[in-house]
């Protein structure tokens, strides 16, 4: 089922900008139990994404009460929410008067078997770089080529993600997810500030470990540092957080950080407190 | 009237990824008593960008029939081609099978003054910047974010155009424009590896150039340099050619290149051939 302005449709206006211009922001967000899963969380991105895209953002209220119309009989599922500059005349420049779209649609959780969390995932390099952008860096933007590119490098399914590099050749993100790698018990994340997409299961990462006195370093970071560390992970809403066991040929063992983060991940969801074990 | 693979509609299904993702490619087409001008040029430049981007393109001839229907009674007006990967599910991964859809759409032409071809328009810069990436380099893809977010820089309804540079304060292009300068009889472009859209009107102006014997310097070039030349002018497939007379404080004149080429490309459009007066 989708719901377009709140009512039921298939379809979309061609003079849509999101379809135009890809004009327009995304959150996917886990459904458990008829709940969207730390909704608050991606409905604040939302607003952040249209403030830096100059997009009224449409009321939380609405879409929180669409949301749970939507989701109420779901016991898993993912709920993708759309916002876009809404209808306008051919020409980048936007519309006096911007009516932004909302779409909220609900669809299959992704059958990924369990192990990928207990037993971590296969990854391996894409050539498809990261553009280096200030300006739309960090946003759920809905300018995705790159990741489609990237993500069309490989068909084996055994390699579960890709993992991105920006021009510069820092490593930046997967595909789908954000990066952390921990070394001598320290943890990083590449900064986000001129590509990539600043994760809401990033940022809960990072909060449970500094709840546990940990800082996330954030910095850039290659390669060669990065197939140094001695623990990899990658998280996004859906996923939570899955190791990485190997990229390429190179083996990682799956740590104690990582299970303590995905410990903390599983009580903060059942809604305890998030402290590691 | 806008036809979907074919069909009289106003809308596009959500699932299309154009929608999604702006997983797509469009061309901007001038369309003159009835015909859509340099449509073979454009269908050619769509070719690249499918193979580019891995989608498969709809067949030229389907598309030139189409095209000329929709244009048949138009004597003057805007034709806008669109092809995206189709529908797909959530998520990056493209479909195993790919069915493009393809959406043209006629439009009124703008109603830009004489005077902007024979006097010229003024420009400034603006502060949002074009993002490298060779990957998406010079087609012209539907992730357009850059260009909206410069355009929504100025309301003034004087200024015309946008020059917008990239990361490295390489000045690239206009945000719906490409730019030449003119400086001591040489003519420079900027080249478009790493970022920009290379424009059919463009290419049409560089090959005018040269079977005068004038060749076009593709390089990159910073505000100062740009700012010292004889002649700049801009283009694009609707417009043709207007020669900038004001760039913020900066005046301009407009020089004698920038005239032969505008000549040029009346005759070229008129069906004569191309040879500088």
């Amino acid at each position: 089922m989708i719901l377009v302005n709140g009512e039921c449709k298939q379809h979309i206006e061609i003079s849509d900008r999101g379809f135009q211009y890809g004009d327009g922001l995304f959150e996917t967000i886990e459904v458990r139990n008829g709940q969207p899963v730390f909704l608050d969380r991606h409905l604040k991105r939302l607003n952040t994404g249209c403030r830096r895209l100059h997009i009224p953002c449409p009321d939380s209220e609405v879409i929180t009460a669409e949301a749970l119309d939507l989701c109420k009989d779901s016991s898993l599922a993912v709920l993708k929410l759309i916002v876009t500059r809404g209808s306008g005349g051919r020409g980048y420049r936007q519309p006096d008067l911007i009516q932004p779209t909302r779409v909220l649609s609900l669809h299959p959780y992704p059958d990924y078997p369990s192990s990928f969390v207990e037993q971590g995932i296969i990854a391996r390099f894409c050539t498809t770089r990261l553009g280096l952008n200030p300006s739309l860096a960090g946003i759920k933007h809905m300018n995705r080529l790159e990741q489609i590119l990237a993500r069309a490098e490989w068909n084996d399914p055994a390699i579960q993600e890709g993992i991105m590099m920006d021009v510069n050749d820092h490593i930046i993100e997967g595909t789908m997810t954000n990066l952390f790698y921990v070394k001598n018990g320290s943890v990083y994340t590449a900064s986000l500030s001129q590509s990539g997409i600043a994760g809401i299961m990033r940022s809960i990462i990072i909060e449970i470990l500094s709840s546990n006195h940990i800082k996330t370093v954030e910095k850039p970071f290659k390669k060669n540092e990065f197939l140094s560390a001695d623990e990899i992970f990658v998280s996004n809403s859906i996923i939570g957080l899955w190791p990485i066991n190997q990229i390429e040929n190179k083996h990682f063992s799956i740590g104690p950080l990582t299970r303590q983060i995905q410990f903390c991940l599983d009580r903060l969801k059942s809604g305890a407190e998030a402290s590691l074990p």
